[in-house]
């Protein structure tokens, strides 16, 4: 797995149970994966000589992130070793304007865009589209980071005046944000675990409710909808498709996430098989696990940094939160930084919410 | 953690959620929990320096098994470093005469049993209870090992030709085996969770279902006698308390395992919190997680070792069996030995055993 981040710190956690073994490829010896355990080698997933070098000794390459070499991929490709998610459909996970072209010309719904070079061009999407515009960076971007709202031709020209391609968007009245993670082996057999109902602030995933609480027909859209794009895209191992629901009732692609992701942590606790335990099953072209929910209902609240070492410092307080399930990446807790997570069940979204907040809440910010 | 079996592998998985550091004290470097990367030291449970020296660097110490130095525990506990569970705890799962000899002075239920040191002596307990007799090392003995059923003197003679101390006793009609697994603090909290039923066979426990298929009133006792005994032998950590209730319905105290144990690996997916969670939350004394099961019925069958790598074969057939959660330990697969477990959920217990058995069935030895 290159990258070892939280994603493959949980991936190994899987991978001890199924008895295979994860070698991560690590920025630094304290990335969260290399500290629980995963065999690793330090290289960086930009640098394509050392991506490259990773597929010797290992059976399959995937992905902890995005933000790594697709042209080093193809070569490992080329040389034999299997990787999974194949890195033409990676490209849609890297690359925004690439993943919203493409899925226009296919005929999936998306927010109306424009690739922008300047301010003049924000301003002929915005003729159209009205102020204000979403401006988003078209690869690189995580997290919150490059996404830009602005409001007139002079904060676009600011935003435009670094580096990189630019993307314009509509700014969207939003009812709900859905996300769909769907498990696929390379020879296609797939699995979809219920639609997922998140809550982001400044683009940061801040907590999660499973199953969403939208109408059936909706929920069954989405489904399809991300079955479907997860095929076309020719995608494997865990996919997670993040979606727009507007006032309107209209559902939206918005981001791929070609890997075990955010709106899945949830699983662990919250269904029969983990998305990390699907995901290497996916990966290794096994069978996939069955993604039925283990109650009710299933709520993720992020933890977030608040102050240095305060998550390992009041994990006892977090732990008297009864059915509260704590997990924390070992990472170290800057300011809001996703530094672990919190799952519970319940009989209802709100039963589990609240028990998933009450013990996030003392381990790092507050939600809302 | 001394010690660096499945017991270890499969906490060090709960290790990573809660960012413990959980070092192992291993006998090879092949040893299940440091094929899946525990830090740990090389040295023998029973080289009192080795464990001693243990404790420089950890803040507990606590067990993956019972045949550890006890006086080295007590050193341990001198210097000043906690040993969970309490080495005079810890005795009433490494010496079966004096568990059953301070059980019974305390009042608690145990099969009738005598210390002897030769045919006579079994002979003479006969003469009060019968033939056969069984007779069981004191000390040593694990998974059916240290065991013998013997029918007349010629045969107990030949048993007790050997080393050990030896305990006879009574051969009862066995109605059910159950096992108890509380989690209780040094400080004295406790949880228990729902009473197991197990199946052993040649003394290893083959399959089990969550909860015990027996009657309210019987399962109560079960639960209060397990948790009076924990708290009378002070011990902390996860403690097991197997019984046998015989066919005229009594109730009585079999072993103990002052550490995490095969009846509790069904918690993993059975429970809110698992055994191996609570097992160091217990040790490091922090608040207990809820014992609730996830399910109206959870099983579990242990997988057998039948051919050399039969079971990492298999596993992908394994996985096609829906709703079957595979644990393998990474272990040499020697014929009988434990090599793994397959848990699954049900809403009845033949549908979860049915799912355990039919996977477990396909990586290692049939049951039954």
């Amino acid at each position: 797995m290159i990258g070892a981040g939280q994603l493959a710190r949980m991936t190994q956690r899987a991978a001890i149970d199924l008895a295979v073994r994860l070698e991560v490829l690590a920025a630094t010896p304290h990335d969260p994966a290399v500290l629980v355990g995963a065999p690793y080698r330090i290289g960086s997933p930009l640098d394509e000589s050392a991506v490259t070098a990773f597929a010797d000794g290992n059976d399959v390459i995937t992905l902890d992130h995005e933000l790594v070499s697709n042209d080093a991929l193809r070569r490992i490709q080329q040389g034999g070793t299997s990787v999974v998610p194949d890195p033409a459909a990676l490209r849609f996970a890297q690359d925004k304007l690439h993943a919203r072209t493409r899925m226009a010309e296919m005929g999936y719904p998306v927010p109306a865009f424009a690739e922008v070079g300047d301010a003049a061009a924000v301003e002929a999407f915005a003729a159209v589209h009205g102020w204000p515009v979403v401006l988003k960076m078209s690869t690189m971007g995580y997290d919150g980071r490059g996404v830009e709202i602005v409001g007139d031709p002079s904060e676009a020209a600011v935003v435009l005046s670094g580096d990189g391609v630019w993307v314009a968007e509509e700014m969207l009245d939003l009812e709900i944000e859905l996300a769909v993670v769907v498990a696929r082996r390379p020879s296609g057999d797939e699995v979809t675990y219920p639609v997922v109902e998140t809550v982001q602030e400044k683009g940061i995933c801040r907590e999660l409710v499973m199953p969403a609480r939208v109408d059936t027909e909706l929920a069954e859209s989405a489904t399809e909808l991300a079955r479907d794009v997860v095929a076309a895209i020719g995608a494997a191992g865990i996919v997670a498709v993040e979606m727009f629901v507007t006032t309107t009732g209209t559902l939206l692609i918005n981001e791929f996430a070609t890997r075990p992701h955010n709106s899945g942590h949830a699983t662990i606790e919250g269904a029969v098989t983990s998305q990390f335990h699907n995901h290497l099953r996916a990966v290794l072209d096994w069978p996939l696990g069955s993604t039925r929910l283990t109650a009710p209902a299933v709520a993720m609240v992020n933890v977030l940094g608040r102050g240095t070492d305060l998550a390992m410092a009041n994990l006892p307080c977090a732990l008297e939160v009864e059915g509260a399930s704590v997990h924390l990446y070992g990472k170290e807790e800057r300011l809001g930084r996703k530094v672990g997570h919190v799952t519970a069940l319940g009989e209802s979204p709100d039963e589990a919410l609240a028990t998933a907040r009450a013990a996030a809440g003392l381990l790092g910010e507050e939600a809302r």
